[in-house]
């Protein structure tokens, strides 16, 4: 951040220009009042900016302290009938967006060290970029190469032939085996996993035989891999994640698996074996996906949802058990297991009308 | 532990002091006995100490050929009554409270080599107190500081600027990141990552724009943290683990989520952003719980539930499908698919015979 | 692999000598053709070996470019009247099996340096095997032994007084902690860890008093345990993972658990504290088992299900919310709250009809 912040006339200036020319702002108030930080509504203090996307929390907006506050123009008007006047206003169609480059520009990244690490373990034949920074007690193997920009933290592993993209970040003690490859611009949280082997056995006489995975994971630029996710090689062939995927922590994405480009999958999610997520999918958390199937493009699945079929039309879809009270739930529980009998009752019911009303 | 383990007085002295003077206990034979280590009722031999807090084991109990054994009065009544007479017993109101304090004396834990291992990574700029372990291939970034008897194991990572307090444990390969505060006499098992991105974008013409977390985790005294738990940064302000919760493995806590004091949770659990759970409360395993919403001090979840909504009052909360044989479940299944027909079909016999009987 | 690949009859006959001279093969086509790898039936080229386990697949068999291709009789049989010609033919009789031996014939794990990387610390005390090989970055504790042909990735850690077994492999960054065992021929995958302590406290005045973990984990031979999964050390006794058995990702096994020989654990599966699962059992994804239950030889647990009872007869169990729009889902979990309600009605309905119709 430049010090003492930014003018909100030159950080709008910046958003914009970070945004192709679009999110254009206009701003209500003082343009050279200066931000040097971002906090929610009810935290931020004057020199802070914040931000409003949501109706719900209009009351915050007008109690608010902060210095501006970006929104779109038909909140600025509620708040400007309600003669709320000590904020900056940021009108702006897609106040959200806005607020996250507004915000990557009050906020970047720490700048790493540039250069490899006195206690870093390059392998003989690795190719690190000269403005590439490898953390101490970093591992990387033999005919890796690391882009320009790249950032490999603390105990970060980076195999035999992979290779990290440029600007892409490995956090500490993350994990990219040996052969897979990481786009640009990707985030590789701590504790991730890429390219552990999948899950193959083939049985034979009471045991069960590995099946070598010789394939690799390939990630494409702009993805976001969460802390703890596992993203398992292809048996043969690769596991792919298509560019501008992100994911949560604690996900299984199992070999041979296609996460489809901008798809979103909340934390703890799992998928199995050869499932082809489609683009611009969102999948709650704790949802399971069941194994060589298909999940058409757009689709939201709910949390906790398993999916066992294949799914080939936009949509929301769910399923699970709704939460109750205990003792509610244990009644509930023991009807459903004996739903057929409460059908056949039904039904003899029904037989029982038809005979008295011939 | 001591040379030769300890006497039973001695012990039942120790345990007390531990307990501020209470879970006074009162023994039943030999004080003078001497016990070496704990084991169950089972396994246990003459030099072991076990415990019978529940009713159903008392069966092992009276055939167990444990040297001691805690349990609370109307226990020993009944081991008495049947002539058990090997065993000292060692009558105390909470004998799983009892036991809990004596296998901590009897099973202290392996004292870490103080200081700072030639293959520990500390940084220019860390303060790391000189009664501290620090183990080989640790790394411990700027500024960072490491309290009193603190043990940072082989391979963890503790952010710059990052907080671990006095007497408390990363254990190897456990990665706590920037700027993020552990407090007093805390456990951080290994693999668990503290202090990642919470998991936060802004849509923008079909892509999603990375919201920098710009929080910290803020772990009060006396939290347990499990292997492979992630607890991610605050978006704006912090995510807080309040002191004394307990956090088994592969739990995932999301970005501004609130724990509440002495909370236990149980492995697998996944609590989305901004979540406030009370004090008090238990969350059985596999348990998910949305975001943005509150669940009152003294909740208990039980084991996968998905909590979609607030829970303002105490008590048990349950939503799992109960478990049949495959093709049962298919069968109800089936119907659960059609529960509106079925409904519908009650309603019109509920109709039929209004009619048939004015 | 051999330069150039194999023959289909060198490599018969090598996986017939593997198989203990078991699925032995015949050739249908020129034995002296060389394959090189393996490829699925749609990417396979003509020095790459395919198979055809399941007859849905047999159009790309029909259409497929590999060099051989293993299948069943049946399955040759049709091939051979559908004209097919270019590929050499190996029947067998279980050719899923016949072609993992022959994916490992043909693609070797790449063989690791043999002996102690300059960057590995390895504790005094420690007993390594000549012919073992440790990595840059990882850690092995006093005590601790490494048996011959094993092999210790990049920064992972072997606890003091643990053991590797003969061929075993710890992949980077994975954990075994102190006092651990692993049998021969076991792989961990990385960011595994072994011997956490489990989830142990009795309550005493509204907090927690931590329990001891004094117990280990012993796994036997032949077991794979996925990438990020934790197995927790036993309170007392240990907790066990007996031979073949086969653990995929994100798996949580806590104190106490035994899990039978040759078992296999889909991911993101968690099981609770002291349950007993038998030989031969197969778990499904994110099945969750609660503690203090045996499940028999034999079992199949659905993905998704969770078991709260023991189980005491071999079969296939299932309890998960089947899946819908998320509008008749929002209908079907609205009446199943109401289930004990239309369950009244429906006794009500039968009680006026036994009155209708004495």
């Amino acid at each position: 951040m430049a010090a003492g912040g930014l003018s909100l006339s030159a950080l709008t200036a910046a958003v914009s220009e970070r945004a192709g020319g679009k999110l254009a702002a206009r701003i209500e108030g003082d343009a050279g009042r200066r931000v040097q930080s971002v906090a929610t509504l009810s935290a931020a203090t004057g020199a802070q900016l914040s931000f409003l996307a949501n109706p719900r929390y209009r009351g915050e907006a007008l109690a608010s302290g902060a210095g501006a506050i970006a929104l779109a123009p038909a909140e600025a008007a509620a708040l400007r009938d309600a003669a709320r006047s000590d904020a900056v206003l940021v009108v702006v169609d897609q106040p959200y967006a806005w607020f996250a480059l507004a915000t990557q520009l009050l906020h970047p990244a720490a700048a790493a060290a540039t250069g490899i690490d006195v206690a870093a373990h390059v392998a003989a034949g690795a190719l690190v970029d000269g403005s590439a920074s490898v953390g101490p007690g970093a591992c990387i193997g033999a005919g890796a190469r690391v882009g320009a920009g790249a950032v490999i933290g603390a105990g970060a592993v980076l195999g035999a032939g992979a290779v990290l993209g440029d600007e892409s970040w490995l956090h500490p003690n993350a994990v990219v085996l040996d052969h897979c490859e990481i786009g640009a611009r990707c985030i590789v949280h701590s504790g991730a996993v890429i390219g552990a082997d999948g899950f193959g056995f083939a049985p034979f006489e009471g045991r069960w035989i590995k099946i070598p995975q010789v394939g690799r994971v390939v990630i494409e630029d702009d993805v976001e891999i969460g802390a703890n996710t596992t993203v398992d090689r292809g048996t043969m062939g690769d596991t792919r994640i298509e560019r501008g995927a992100k994911l949560d922590n604690q996900i299984q994405i199992a070999h041979n698996c296609v996460i489809g480009a901008y798809t979103v999958i909340a934390g703890c999610v799992g998928i199995a074996g050869s499932a082809r997520i489609g683009a611009h999918c969102q999948i709650g958390g704790a949802a399971m996906i069941a194994g060589h199937l298909t999940i058409a493009d757009g689709c939201a699945i709910s949390p906790g949802t398993l999916v066992a079929a294949s799914i080939d039309q936009p949509g929301q879809y769910t399923g699970y058990f709704p939460m109750m009270p205990h003792r509610d739930w244990e009644r509930s529980a023991a009807i459903i297991r004996q739903l057929e009998e409460l059908r056949r009752r039904v039904r003899e019911l029904e037989a029982a009308q038809r005979r008295a009303t011939p």
